[in-house]
């Protein structure tokens, strides 16, 4: 059945999503999918939140990544990020006292302008 | 900023999927989704598991629906079925017990063979 434990794998449930690891472009672990950005109507993931920093919950800041900077290596069963750390560093974010902002336009347009990806909308 | 809430109304958080209404043909509520099945790599939504019936978690079954089953009506905040009654009844279900059973693809076939969808694999 290695088949279709490889295929399994394909697939994660969206309560699951939390946790997944996060890699830089040379492999170090620089935080965790916190949740991911779902069109209700057309069931596209549009940006992964990615939790950076912190320690139990408090300093964390969460980016908001277009889903095409995210690459999945089933090697690490984690994400690649094809930005680099400046990049990541220097955009947009927001934390646990405003985390409405992941669904506002104005903050997705931040987010698609400073990683340079044609906005989904 | 009415432009601006609508557009924001189209996204939600994986964190937040749980409990979304949903609706058969003719409006009744039946139950709701419990999670959704999403592709690690290409980020498209797969299926949703539909949990009916039950109270508090005892004798919920979970169905899982392939993505195309479900229309998102932004009228109810939820998504309707385009399957009978009959079909959802005698469709493949699984349980807490063996949750694991969304993402294999024995059951997966069972489900897309079931409501006539083409396989996304």
């Amino acid at each position: 059945m290695q088949t279709a434990t490889s295929e399994t794998n394909d697939l994660i449930s969206s309560g699951k999503v939390d946790g997944t690891a996060v890699y830089d472009r040379e492999g170090e672990r620089i935080g965790s999918v916190k949740s991911l950005m779902i069109e209700k109507r057309g069931g596209r993931v549009t940006d992964a939140v990615v939790s950076v920093g912190g320690f139990l919950g408090i300093g964390e800041k969460y980016h908001s990544l277009p889903w095409q900077t995210l690459k999945y290596d089933t090697d690490v069963d984690g994400y690649r990020l094809d930005v680099t750390e400046d990049q990541l560093r220097s955009g947009p974010t927001f934390d646990e006292t405003n985390s409405d902002s992941a669904l506002d336009r104005d903050y997705q347009t931040r987010v698609y302008s400073h990683y340079g990806v044609n906005p989904y909308w």
